[in-house]
């Protein structure tokens, strides 16, 4: 049978570098060959924060193994007691690590055959690393999610606040940095609001679809083992379980979606950790960060140097290399399990934490911030936002075109930055040089708090209109 | 009033380069400053794309406008004819686009100015192109999504079909590239399916975030004209109007989320892709990709490059660059509208692009590809991929410890890798060498397509659980 | 000779798609597998901007051919014509670019043939089309760097003649954007002198690398005939050939380098657009962009929108995005030339373009930026800068502990901070209840005019020093 | 003077959350600000691994301090003592750092304090953490280079002498991934020699833009202290100081440099490993990787894993994300330095680690290979790599035009593969129907093994060549 005829090339294996003949090079170069492959290869140092997943992962695996009698019960019971033991010693920091063992995996069932003997070996029937470690990853970022979920609500909340005790504090509605229209700062936190939901219903989202139980796939082909993977999957808090084998061990888009989700949701709060920054500037003036976020000079004790927004905004690259990272990884790997993929987990982990740390050092800063709506208005004031109020009212009173209209205002603005003073601090006469049709009556939209009550369209920048937004916003929380 | 005081600091303004001065320097370096800012400022090359949807925009916008008595039904009528024509002179390639418009949407309303005169100007009443080019590229991303869908679907099917007439044709199941275990040419395409449809469910998720209309938020504050957003939405098949006015015109979280997506999707292509690459070569003889995929040699006809599926894997780079743009772009840009922003478009259109492209031309391959199954089998009987089956055999019918039975197993490949022949060709009296309660029966699980047959746990490679599966996916399709 | 014996498989060709069978799902899905083919694959669109340089190797090869006297000199004469002809027509326009024969190479050989006839095909003799595009490809590259340096040597004197105008208008240094120190703005544009003289230096380096031939690698293995790649390489302007045929072709860090080199550029690039867009904000108000480079509103005439600078900002983002692609691209691709490869330029065409324009941008703004030196005194002095000149006084002349003089200081300027005034307005005995040594001296350093003046470590903020700097670096670049 | 009149608004700063009027939302949110805060701003956990650099900066700085006077000898004699202690302490592991202290700089500056007491806080003279971190992590990513250099010279001398070996075993060089035409092993092994070469080179280049001295930046503005900057470059091992004190505390593009570089190291590794995992595929067989850099399966022994290659392969990934992290951190940063710029570590960090471990499984992989030539020869012969010859010949000898000879090429191939033949197995007189002037010694170019010696143009795959490359090669390095 000429089958591994390939083979037959063996004989020529000391082709390898003969370190005699090559004594000019220094003989055999690499010191330590097992040193290296350690170093690259051993994951016990990132994957033992899945512990307590591997843990709930065996008991599911080990109560459905009893249930389906391929184990008996006495067997059952024996790992399940040692299991708990296990998880208990790790999470008082009893137990010991052993690199030689190389992942978590190894390290509970060696420990779980120290306790009970050969019989842990049981335990594996009908399951392998590769479906077992897609598991425990699964259930570490439902975890996660779920988290995440909970600030995100205390986030909201506190938004919510915030953003009700200023839904009067007339600022300036920038675009280009430049001032545009006048608006209230609570609406501009409100905005916010918008997106940091839809960054959680994103998450949810993506939550569906990490919510499905790999177990029982075995290596990739699945077992002929009587198994009842739906019961597991019940066990674990599935809410289904994968439909194919193959996919079931080779599959990371759960990972991926959690990161792009999670670099999505990093770029809001990189937008409103800018805020703070510029806000917090001595230039703007517009608020004063908690000095718990902040750190100081002791030679300049008026200093503030906003920190945790800072940093805030420098995490959002963690996230996106993290992004990165693992799409990079995955890129053109044939199925199924490649080893390429115990690289998925680093990037998660540290997504992951820094998301955590971001919104926990938002909704601090929030809670704490000291907003300073005066300066906010002086400023409004300088540049000209009852402009469109202005051509607005022409529009409207008089039937001119917008574009007519747009002209005429640019006339008066000309003039009022002329004056150095505001439109509304023009006279009728002079106002009435730029359109006869001019009336009294047009002062009233010329004042900017007034011009903010105006803006009363559905989403817009009116008191009324933010406050409605906010009660609804409180009764989808509730 | 001292409102504008650092408005005096003007009059230092002839500090600008002195050329007189500078002559050493050759006075001015830039020539032509209005050429650099036509370059890198003007949009219509880029932006022409979403002329549909603009005209869309504008036409369901005037609607509403009428509606409301904001203008006209004179006025509308001619807008709304207007536009009809403009829109036909457009897609009939008749339209002169003006650089100099900068955009598409002053292009437009240039073409509409001529057509119906200065009453055109009414027509951007109440909005403002911030809300406008907001609605107009949801409009078009949910296009695309919706034709990303619909291959979506064709490609499924075609997996369907092919891996409905491969649900016996046993290969290898890879790990790390090695012979790990035998499963089904069919059990492997099924895989795709579903990561496809996982793909194709995420883009469902992102649709119901891009589905909701921006238009009414104007440049940013709302409007005091009494407008109906939510007819406007309901004209345009958006699913609700988005509740803040700041944030309409300033996110562009839909944009990443569609791009993030498409990374994943593409993730997936380039695995397939990959395989199709590898199983084309020589060395593996899986498959042979249809001509009309593949480039040849005029010197070596023989010679199928498969140039489709290399494109397929390349372009992943590409979808990955565009979004790591966008995240870039928007990184720390504080509300609401900024220029950078402009540069959300060409990402956009770039992915989109080419993920239809990669859709289509897996569509073609699958459909015209022929596999090799003989082949496939040759190598996997190299690999020794009955040791599982043989190890579980041992546990199941001799009640031996699982780490036991690898020992066993581990002989017994040895002695037939010694002798270069497959485990079921050792004689029964070798086998007992190993543990003497091997018996007759164990052969039977020493065939693989018998060992493909026993795999029946749910996702399992067994030909009657992916015929299961198969007509689930189908059911799922219909 | 069983040698191809896999191939007999081909007998089961028939299991492709059978329309007849698969009615159900609408018979063949794919309409036109040669249409989406020539979309993925065809290059013509992209690669015609290497005409010239495609052109100027085919000269190149074609001398060497007849000097080494592969060809004849007749034949060599008629293909100089023919190609020269050539380019003569692509650079007016004249000349239809073809879609079927995909790419530049095929249709300039086409042409070639059409004019000279079938010993067209002779100049095609020991090259192919492989070392040919990564030809083409290098010297598109090296012409490149040439134009970016040119505008950098532009860049890099505007920079020199505003900073010199500006040796003495002092301003915050910033740290956090806080005030930290009083520098000059002077020092301030020459820290980003240096900055783009180390990127210059970059690209530099880059080119060094790039310009190396690789034609004479032929497909890959290099060639039989023989050719004499020196001299193509020194006809070309190459500083050496490149030493490995499958190097030669398989090569793309030379692309890699470039788009790296390009990021950073880039990154620089965004943080003094930055600057222009905070600084040019009413807030700011420390500079004003001319109004070639940005926009207005026909509303608010007082307006001045940085769009120039928001574009170089968020172009930044392309670029990024552009090295991605071809890392992504390139990962992992086995020797020697993959179809993969061909997505190699469309990265780099717009990297390129973005980049250039990044630079003309940043000419024109700050050749025609007025600076507002009168508003950053202003700031300057909200900030305490002078605490750091206290407590370095207190350690030069009193002698006192590092941090003791910080302690003191603080003091002092919490004093200054409750009478809102600033340390110089604080008179002596106030002084004196910090330390009773402070002596009336130490006013002269109060002064942040005088207290910059002392920054005179090299490379320090002293106006003299920054004059020096700027007198070197005049000398650096003539 | 109301300079500062801004402040006046602090009289409102009750406007925080007031925990009593929102009892609904259960008051104060956020627990522990201060736990937020210091999870995200503590850097010793990260930056203790700069210690040695920080020690060597101080030492430098003192004996500088006390050369030009600004302490006395006896203090810098007590300092320097002090530090020497300091250092050893920590390389005992007997240290203990302190997360209250903050960074590195803190920890050790506390240590010195309590070791010499208040004279400690002199060594602080005229400079600032600004430029103290930017001088450490300029000499640590200078020694960083240092040791991958190290590593490079001896990779490069592994391939010399594998490569050396293998000048005569012909294998098939692929595009594609099909066969194109015959090469050599040692060739193709030589092709990475070239590429290794090149980031080498790289690495040398970035490292004279890393090896300038910040140092006596101070915060960011200089200072009035007699520092001697030239100095302390030179005790450093600097090649010069950096010649703008803003740019010196702001400029992270050195570590974005070494970052980019990596990447481009990381793509060549990739590819390489690729090729391993491919290679010591069953269906390749053309390598087997050693023992110590496999995993096996205790139930397949004969199954050998390739995972360091899988995990070098794997590793591009973290180093692409790291150069992504920290462009995206320093986008648009205003100078001079803010706090985001403390993410620029955590990436360098992890970028350097992956690449020192990629380098060392290289080497030990390549040293311990086994290559089969016999099967690289047997594919090869599949794939009518003789076809190129072939034309080749008929050009050369008989003067037919080189797309012509393409023409008879392919029908000559034709008929051989329909006799599952080579083309040396043809008769003359089937040759010759092909072209009547084909002739016997036309033979002598269809051996593949004769075909590789024609290859001599330079830089070809004739193993002349190649071992006068390898030659070369040898001379450059030693």
């Amino acid at each position: 049978m000429p089958l591994l005829s390939y083979k037959v090339k063996i004989i020529i294996m000391n082709d390898k570098i003969d370190t005699e003949k090559n004594k000019m090079w220094g003989g055999r170069f690499s010191a330590g060959a097992s040193a290296v492959m350690d170093a690259i290869n051993v994951s016990i140092d990132v994957d033992k924060k899945l512990y307590a997943q591997d843990i709930q992962t065996s008991l599911a695996h080990c109560a459905m193994l009893a249930e389906t009698g391929i184990i008996t019960d006495e067997d059952a019971a024996q790992m399940c007691a040692g299991l708990n033991e296990i998880s208990a010693e790790i999470a008082s920091g009893e137990f010991t690590f052993s690199r030689q063992l190389e992942d978590i995996h190894m390290n509970i069932e060696q420990a779980l055959t120290q306790k009970i003997g050969a019989s842990a070996g049981r335990l594996h029937t009908a399951r392998s690393r590769n479906d077992q470690v897609a598991t425990d990853f699964r259930l570490y970022i439902r975890d996660a999610i779920d988290e995440l979920q909970q600030n995100y609500q205390t986030l909201l909340k506190v938004i919510l606040v915030r953003a009700e005790q200023h839904t009067e504090s007339v600022m300036a509605g920038f675009t280009h940095l430049q001032t545009a229209q006048p608006v209230t700062l609570g609406h501009h936190l409100m905005a916010y609001f918008e997106m940091f939901a839809r960054d959680s219903e994103r998450f949810a989202d993506c939550r569906k679809r990490v919510n499905h139980s790999p177990l029982g796939a075995a290596a990739l082909a699945g077992t002929s083992f009587p198994i009842d993977r739906q019961m597991v999957a019940q066990t674990l808090g599935f809410d289904g379980v994968m439909k194919n084998s193959l996919d079931a061990v080779s599959a990371r888009d759960f990972v991926m979606e959690f990161l792009g989700v999670a670099v999505i949701a990093a770029t809001h709060f990189s937008r409103l950790a800018e805020e703070f920054v510029l806000w917090s500037s001595v230039q703007f003036g517009y608020c004063r960060i908690d000095d718990s976020f902040t750190s100081g000079s002791s030679i300049m004790p008026q200093k503030k140097n906003p920190d945790a927004a800072e940093l805030v905004r420098a995490k959002s690259g963690r996230i996106l290399g993290d992004f990165i990272t693992l799409a990079h990884v995955m890129k053109a790997l044939p199925l199924a399990y490649s080893k390429d993929m115990q690289e998925d987990k680093p990037p998660l982990f540290d997504a992951y934490d820094a998301l955590v740390l971001m919104q926990k050092a938002m909704i601090g800063m929030l809670e704490g911030m000291v907003f300073y709506p005066e300066k906010m208005l002086q400023d409004l004031q300088k540049g000209f936002p009852e402009a469109t109020d202005f051509a607005d009212w022409l529009v409207q009173k008089l039937n001119i075109p917008f574009r007519d209209a747009h002209h005429i205002t640019g006339e008066a603005v000309a003039l009022a930055e002329k004056k150095q003073c505001r439109l509304i601090d023009l006279s009728l006469s002079e106002l009435q040089t730029f359109h006869s049709d001019i009336s009294d009556d047009v002062y009233a939209v010329l004042d900017v708090k007034r011009a903010v009550e105006t803006r009363t369209s559905f989403g817009g920048t009116a008191p009324a209109r933010v406050r409605e937004a906010i009660k609804q916003a409180k009764a989808s929380l509730s």
